[in-house]
């Protein structure tokens, strides 16, 4: 029997009532003749009270202590899970992640699975189980001892477990009820899409439409599988959430999918740098060992003889999240102490944000960036820095301008209407 | 180095703070020279709300699926004692049952543990290791799933541990600081005992003085463990609780080592039963189908020719815990309407108690029963059943007496003192 994966998060299974409502659909997809593998995230709240306890107990815990607590609270939902469908008679059982066993990477707290052996739930399938519900986020290490395997970690063993199964689709049940053209919350005319590429879904993952672990949907396109986003609070349909797929499987669709905003951003302008070989790596150098996380780069012409510098100058400008300007001070400024960096001044923006549009579509359609140029222009608005990726266009502007420049691109690229 | 074994029920493990108390405690026996092995509970009040949530989820719930959310509760306690114990640089770690691993049964809800191999716990003794923290309660079944122990199911896996790894005691911390001549709650001059026999412990444990469950006391017995009981919530002294040990051990004692009771029987009288061969097979045959826990039987002097039976007719009287009553009434008279068994009437007494008294002293001194009866009756106390066994004699009196015969008999076998 073909065999599908279904994975509901936290907030899906945060009381009995709950978990009964997500066995439901569990039955439904049985009913179709799906040998079903249930990935389950622990009740919403019980990770943190687990986290909160180790915390309490051991400021700087042994993040293999760690493990063993936090991944009870998956364990508990498994069982509850099992027991709620063997109740609505669908043959079930639950797996822990060293039954499985998932095997991971030792590296507890943020393990990778490495690999997931399929004959012990296959054989059971073969013996007339209908549901397999595996206990999500967890596995074992080399050494036998279990492992978590960090944030987003229960999408990531849903992923796994549809590639190790050949799964027609992975379906992710979350509390959205898709993946939208853009944050509904500061523009109204937000549509949900019925389906989008892995691509698109990276890039608006990675800009904070926050539906999918970036690293699930990573897992995802490197295997094919079909994911699909569904809330588990709306009525089921066959056209229900987004369908996160290979861009073959999208036929027609808009040259912009959507359109993304990341609010909090800084930007920093190293004013009068040298400009020698080498000195890129020594700024950026500097900011990554001090764990600042640089996202867009822009460096300036040249100008030569200025001010007595034996060597060209340069102005470089870069963002990172706005919780991380005094970080990056801090480094440039010691790097200039010790005279490893020359540089005249340091200026810094807080009141910045990130506007991006994503589409696939981009690669073969002309002029995108200059129509978000001319839109963003015809409202006002003045671009700060710009960076381009094949599929994505992304500006930094003032961030009072953001929701409007959101709203602004959303209908000049009809991402109201249906491609 | 020698190895001892320390548990910690619910209670001595409620909080983090209680944890570390616990903690500290151990860190006392490894400064001594101890390997430990730390045996812990869930923290109070989480089995039974795992209990709750599975009840709740499917009142007929599968047990091995009870078995994997509830033994959870164990895991949480293990993980946070261990890291509590590296924080005070106490070398430890925590093992799951399965990881041991803890061999037992397939019966779940109610598995016996089986095998305790100990290459494992032993090898990271060997490499520096001071403590291993096990999760009690649990082990895994020969199919690989995981099986709880059923009731007071963490002190049988601390005596399990103590027997196998051949440990020179059993600590068994509680909220009690010992096992004592009688329940203190009814009479004010009970005192704690410092040493105890198994077989002693053995009675008293079955006649409800719930400090240890019978089978670890069992269990202990049969492999010579021996069992300390004491407070974790009072200091430590090297003549802290009480030692259940071999009675080799115990020098001198009284003849009667305490006085237990049970206070919610009932007395059920078969009134003229017809007395032929597998009567008394019969009506404990039903009685035991029906799930009656049947104590004490009594059965007079058969009389012959009574009303015209052909045979000879008997009274039969046993005894039962007060709330079986309706289901024994039940049973027996099904049992009568279907001409399985023949008696007139059902007499119910549920106004009675059981008051014992327990001693190994007791098969080589002479009078214990008379002065007991002697006792009951200077205090008018009327005894309605009587039976004994080599190291307890248990009569059946009128409820509202209880606590007199209790403090009577105190008094009389001198218990107040110390040998």
């Amino acid at each position: 029997m073909p065999v599908l994966v279904m994975k509901f998060g936290g907030t899906s299974v945060a009381t009995p009532d709950r978990i009964r409502r997500a066995a439901k659909r569990v039955g439904v997809e049985v009913a179709k003749g799906y040998d079903v593998i249930v990935i389950v995230s622990a009740m919403s709240g019980e990770t943190n009270k687990l986290v909160g306890l180790v915390e309490e107990t051991s400021p700087l815990f042994d993040a293999r202590e760690y493990d063993a607590v936090v991944s009870s609270g998956e364990n508990v939902t498994a069982g509850l899970m099992a027991l709620t469908l063997q109740d609505m008679d669908v043959p079930a059982r639950s797996w822990q992640g060293w039954q499985v066993p998932v095997v991971t990477t030792g590296v507890h707290a943020n393990a990778r699975i490495e690999e997931i052996p399929t004959e012990n739930i296959s054989a059971k399938f073969g013996e007339g189980m209908r549901v397999a519900v595996v206990a999500g986020f967890q596995g074992i290490s080399p050494e036998g001892r279990i492992t978590t395997l960090g944030r987003g970690g229960s999408d990531t063993t849903a992923v796994a477990f549809a590639a190790a199964f050949g799964a027609e689709r992975c379906d992710i049940y979350t509390d959205v009820d898709g993946v939208y053209t853009t944050d509904p919350r500061i523009c109204e005319k937000a549509r949900k899409l019925n389906r989008i590429s892995f691509e698109e879904m990276l890039e608006l993952a990675s800009l904070g439409a926050k539906v999918l672990q970036t690293r699930s949907v990573e897992l995802a396109m490197r295997y094919k599988v079909r994911l699909r986003v569904l809330s588990s609070f709306e009525e089921q349909s066959d056209e229900a959430g987004t369908l996160v797929c290979d861009e073959e499987e999208i036929m027609e669709s808009n040259v912009v999918a959507g359109v993304a905003y990341s609010r909090d951003e800084a930007k920093m302008t190293l004013v009068t740098v040298e400009d020698r070989p080498g000195i890129a790596a020594g700024i950026f150098g500097t900011l990554a060992d001090a764990g600042v996380t640089v996202d867009m780069i822009v460096q300036n012409v040249s100008e030569l003889n200025y001010k007595g510098h034996t060597e060209g100058v340069t102005d470089m400008t870069f963002s990172c999240p706005v919780n991380q300007v005094k970080r990056a001070e801090k480094a440039l400024g010691d790097a200039k102490a010790a005279g490893k960096l020359i540089y005249e001044t340091l200026a810094i923006e807080t009141d910045v944000a990130k506007v991006s549009v994503v589409g696939i579509g981009m690669r073969s359609a002309a002029g995108v960036a200059a129509q978000m140029f001319k839109v963003l222009s015809d409202e006002g608005i003045n671009i700060q820095v710009i960076t381009t990726s094949e599929i994505k266009i992304s500006v930094l502007i003032e961030r009072k301008y953001m929701e409007l420049a959101v709203q602004a691109l959303h209908d000049a690229f009809g991402l109201d209407k249906v491609a």
